[in-house]
């Protein structure tokens, strides 16, 4: 069994290649919901339903999210009722976002909605949201404080972001299937996804957090900076303004102590000895995942380097 | 002023025909919403949505309800997770039922969520709920209590009726804004709708009942039935298994003391007779409203008839 902690694009289509190597009823991907919100009265949870859409195989292959060849019929509807439509839902997203609604309205937790979800798509991998509570990133800007998806996706990531903050991380509980989920994997990954605001929030509630400290099995890491620069987003930049370095050795200084393994592409070869300085093991090599079948080859690395690799911290 | 009681197709159709002969802003109709419910999360008012859309336009030619030309991806979606899509709702269409949703979910009370969508489609006439709270007729079959839109969509009339109520009809409360419309109209109607289900709940509400029995202006109904058929609906095998007589006779007599006028068609004069005898004035012509601009013909007609006729019962 291997577990994933992921969120965003480049998240979703690692777990795909880890899926696609070690069999999708060996994963669990857990996802980060800080980014999760309420539009137009429904509930959006943009990671999970990324991964959701990535794993059966449905995903829009050029944005990364939503459904391929999907319309914005009901988008367009909206907009004709004088709502401005800044964040792009097709209709048949819609359709997950209003059963979700619904049945989040019924009293199911999100866990288990998110197990109906997946199941009736056809995904054998496990999609674990990492708490049923409501978290919702705050980004700190010269502009005052602004709610995740308006940072991110209405005002296009052009602010400078001076902090963040997770609105109600302290009574987010984790869940029974996350954390069994880590304590039944033989191998942990840190997928290549934002770590401030993707894995970030998946690390700030604590037992998952401890988990990683006090664990049993390697934990391996997969930079999403390349060459100082991230594929998608804006983690570059956020690690540059929030005081860290933009690299991959500044990614790999964020989870010291957490990881055992540490994945860097060759243009970063000459970060490795500073990175080992840290206490991990160094797998170099083409780290970005150039199509479908790509994930798949990059997979098969990863896990080949996390099986020579030791767990570094006592229990 | 002219306030117009409606519910169902031919209702939307004959508002719209009163609507282009007297004038838009003119017009009040004040519709029913008993065979509102919730759908997957999502509050649909399908009496209101088909007053909106055809008065706006929009509305399909073909059905008479739902938008022309709407496509089905979301409901597509909601049928790939496996729920059955029994309530035919496009994709445009579900766009009304998102912001209504998210509205009234907002404590924005149903009559100034009505307003907003119809001021945003353009629709000059007032389209009034006939109740902000919900009312939900329930259909008395041997099978059982059906819900309506179990009974009417779902199992498509096939069940004999035994009885009907309004769920909740004790304490809705008619809204300030059509008894407004009805003590400012000069005339009022009732449309062509069924006289059970679709007429049946405003009636039902006390104090619209007393502005028909009180009346200072006149009021004239048309018959929905024509040579003992609906056009539309189960409204003659209604009114036969609950007791009435399947004709224009019969829907008159469900408004004998209510009305001073009564509209047939050329098929019917054979009833006139009877029909006066309850003290109604008959106007008899061609009561189908064979196309759009058919409908202007039959509204003037009506307007006419409206003109020639004395209120009967002294206030």
């Amino acid at each position: 069994m291997i577990a994933v902690l992921a969120g965003g694009v480049g998240g979703a289509r690692f777990v795909d290649g880890v899926a696609q190597v070690a069999g999708a009823e060996s994963v669990s991907a857990i996802v980060n919901t800080a980014d999760d919100f309420d539009h137009y009265g429904l509930r959006i949870c943009p990671d999970i339903d990324t991964v959701l859409y990535t794993l059966a195989g449905i995903a829009d292959p050029v944005n990364g999210w939503g459904i391929a060849g999907d319309t914005r019929a009901t988008l367009d509807g909206i907009a004709a009722y004088g709502e401005e439509p800044w964040f792009l839902l097709g209709d048949r997203d819609f359709s997950t976002h209003i059963l979700r609604t619904a049945w989040l309205g019924n009293g199911i937790p999100l866990t288990s909605v998110i197990y109906f979800l997946r199941s009736r798509l056809g995904v054998g991998s496990q999609i674990l949201p990492m708490s049923d509570e409501s978290v919702a990133t705050r980004i700190l800007t010269t502009d005052g404080e602004l709610a995740f998806q308006d940072y991110f996706v209405r005002r296009r990531q052009t602010d400078e972001v001076h902090g963040v903050r997770f609105a109600g991380i302290d009574s987010a509980q984790p869940t029974e299937a996350a954390l069994t989920a880590l304590s039944d994997a033989e191998l942990i990954l840190l997928a290549p996804s934002n770590p401030i605001v993707s894995i970030g929030p998946i690390l700030a509630i604590p037992a998952y957090r401890r988990a990683l400290q006090h664990r049993h099995r390697p934990v391996v890491a997969i930079s999403p900076i390349i060459g100082g620069k991230a594929l998608k987003g804006p983690a570059d930049r956020m690690l540059a303004s929030l005081g860290h370095e933009s690299t991959a050795l500044g990614v790999a200084r964020v989870y010291a102590g957490l990881v055992d393994g540490f994945v860097i592409d060759a243009v970063d070869t000459d970060l490795a000895p500073d990175i080992e300085a840290l206490g991990m093991d160094v797998l170099v090599t083409d780290a970005i995942m150039h199509d479908q079948a790509d994930r798949g080859r990059f997979a098969r690395e990863v896990l080949k380097f996390a099986q020579t690799i030791a767990v570094r911290t006592a229990v």
